[in-house]
């Protein structure tokens, strides 16, 4: 099997490494010149408008897939009418787009904050009046890492919000005091089988993720989260990996935002898990059985922002594993992640320690 | 780091693909045309004799180590010239040859059967008369998988024995009626630390590994193969992954061959230990901390021999993972590995008894 990446970044570049073993090959197509993905498969060099190298690409392939979804969305509607693409075009059209993401929540009866579109400094007023403050103000596409957010703590903040975020649409969210940022990643087969991981706990810092656990061990808070995600899931007739992002209190969960691919928050199932959600994002779109989604033992994913710490000192901990994207080193740029498993509770607590002695 | 690596087989295929997540580059050098190595990294198609190509290979990279000990020994001296080679020049010399190995097991007091070397019909009768029958007849050199090897079980077995092994320098053996054949991997850094992964309990089937599990628990028994395997180790300065393939008989251990660099009987790692033997070559031949070998559950690891099964079939058990070489089916030839790794043992005998239906 060969597999299209549309992008290609470290989603893309691990793809393409858990493909090798089961025989699925990959290819990527990306705008930008020497992506880290390159390393490690071919990669096109081509604009996402650019039909002729879109059609070689998609001739080359068995299926297409997406490792972002800030590509357009008739990129993805044209490759589809070569070859299928996946998880859905619905999927990709939702997924990059806050207001649809909301409002599917809604549809299918999941908490979310409340929430407005806004089209305009007025609609901003009278979003404000509605939700009430303090209130997050986000860009409808093209956010992440936290880019293109404003949080809005009292009235004066609403003063030139409209033009700092480019005067595009825009969402307004109500703020979630929130216990813990959580996530669920899923994956689901064509056949409709789903397979849920474990609920990972996220801490974001100035909005990019910097520590992923897990499992968050919560019956109760799994049942509800999987509950919805099937929901959506067969909504879109969806295939693929999944994720969706919860924000926690008490006994609540409240959906804050999906993405249609593989995701940050599941890079601990490399180690952590009976297969990893690359691998089974990969079987799923080509039509192989999906592996256990079961934890082995406890994982903390690190994210390496910025700067590259010094392998060897990381190495030193006998359960870290050190992944580097190969990338440039920039402030605020993911360059990699390390992960920590073990499977005594104990010793985990004491790796994490050790590593943030060493290292944080 | 760039690492590189003199054969272009699964397990140059394998470092490879370890490798990438670490930053470690590779490139290969091997004589044969499409090796499976070259699906993954870099591999330069020349003669082990060719000394402009071995001058190319060696100046691109940072360290060099091999993935068989079937090179000639002039080809491994000869790039050390240019950058160290790992393990050592002395392992491989012995690795290369049963008769120094035994020499090496009896010289550190390592139990292994008797032995005698053979350069003729005389010898070769003086030598049985002395062992005694049955006896197992090997090439000195170039055997694996079962080649290069006659059992003798009665005088007549002697006739023509000599001229089928090529009338070249060979080894009578002690026939062993053992009970397990088991194997220790352990890899060593530079600075003399040894890591040891658990014992592995190894089936073969007409001199061809068919089945390898792991853990196999027995203290007083792994501490008794890491004494051995330590001597060896420290004697030899050894860096990097190793293995001693070991005949059991209740509380006796003898070795009957080892290798020098990674093992078939060690691919279990990949998803069934913290640090997989690849991963661990690596890191001792590049100056990197060695990585926990603890094992994860229970692991059991099926060699793909001469057709590839029906990857969909293997695939719907859940803990099964399929790894191809992407080699050409042809009998006899080893062409992928299936492992399945459990955390709970009573599963981990089903999964076995699944697999064993569905394919074997």
């Amino acid at each position: 099997m060969k597999v299209g990446i549309l992008g290609g970044g470290q989603l893309a570049r691990m793809m393409a490494l858990a493909g090798y073993s089961m025989g699925i090959h990959t290819l990527c197509l990306d705008p930008i010149a020497n992506v880290c993905a390159a390393d490690v498969t071919k990669v096109i060099q081509a604009d996402f408008t650019d039909e002729k190298q879109l059609k070689a690409f998609a001739e080359q392939v068995d299926v297409i897939t997406f490792e972002t979804e800030n590509i357009p969305l008739s990129t993805a509607e044209w490759v589809n009418e070569i070859k299928p693409i996946y998880p859905t075009l619905e999927a990709l059209k939702i997924g990059q787009d806050r207001w649809l993401e909301k409002n599917l929540f809604k549809a299918l009866c999941i908490p979310t904050p409340a929430f407005a579109a806004i089209n305009n400094v007025t609609e901003l007023e009278q979003a404000v009046a509605k939700i009430g403050l303090p209130a997050v103000l986000k860009t409808r596409r093209f956010g992440y890492d936290g880019k293109g957010q404003l949080v809005l703590k009292q009235a004066t903040d609403m003063t030139g919000a409209w033009e700092k975020l480019g005067k595009q649409a825009l969402i307004l969210e109500q703020f979630i005091p929130f216990e813990r940022e959580l996530s669920l990643i899923a994956v689901r087969e064509k056949n409709g089988n789903i397979q849920f991981y474990p609920l990972v706990e996220n801490l974001h810092k100035q909005g990019i993720l910097q520590l992923s656990q897990a499992p968050f061990e919560n019956n109760l808070l799994q049942q509800k989260a999987e509950g919805y995600v099937q929901a959506i899931l067969n909504k879109l007739n969806y295939v693929g990996t999944f994720v969706i992002e919860l924000f926690q209190k008490g006994e609540e969960l409240l959906a804050n935002e999906m993405a249609p691919r593989v995701h940050n928050s599941g890079h601990w199932t490399i180690e952590g898990a009976v297969t990893c959600q690359f691998a089974n994002h990969l079987r799923a779109i080509c039509g192989l059985p999906l592996g256990s989604t079961a934890a082995k033992g406890y994982s903390a994913m690190f994210n390496i922002i910025g700067e590259y710490p010094e392998q060897k000192k990381i190495l030193s901990i006998p359960e870290a594993h050190y992944h580097t994207y190969e990338k440039q080193a920039k402030p605020k740029r993911k360059l990699g992640h390390i992960t920590i498993n073990v499977a005594d509770k104990a010793i985990y607590e004491q790796r994490l320690r050790q590593l943030q002695k060493i290292w944080l």
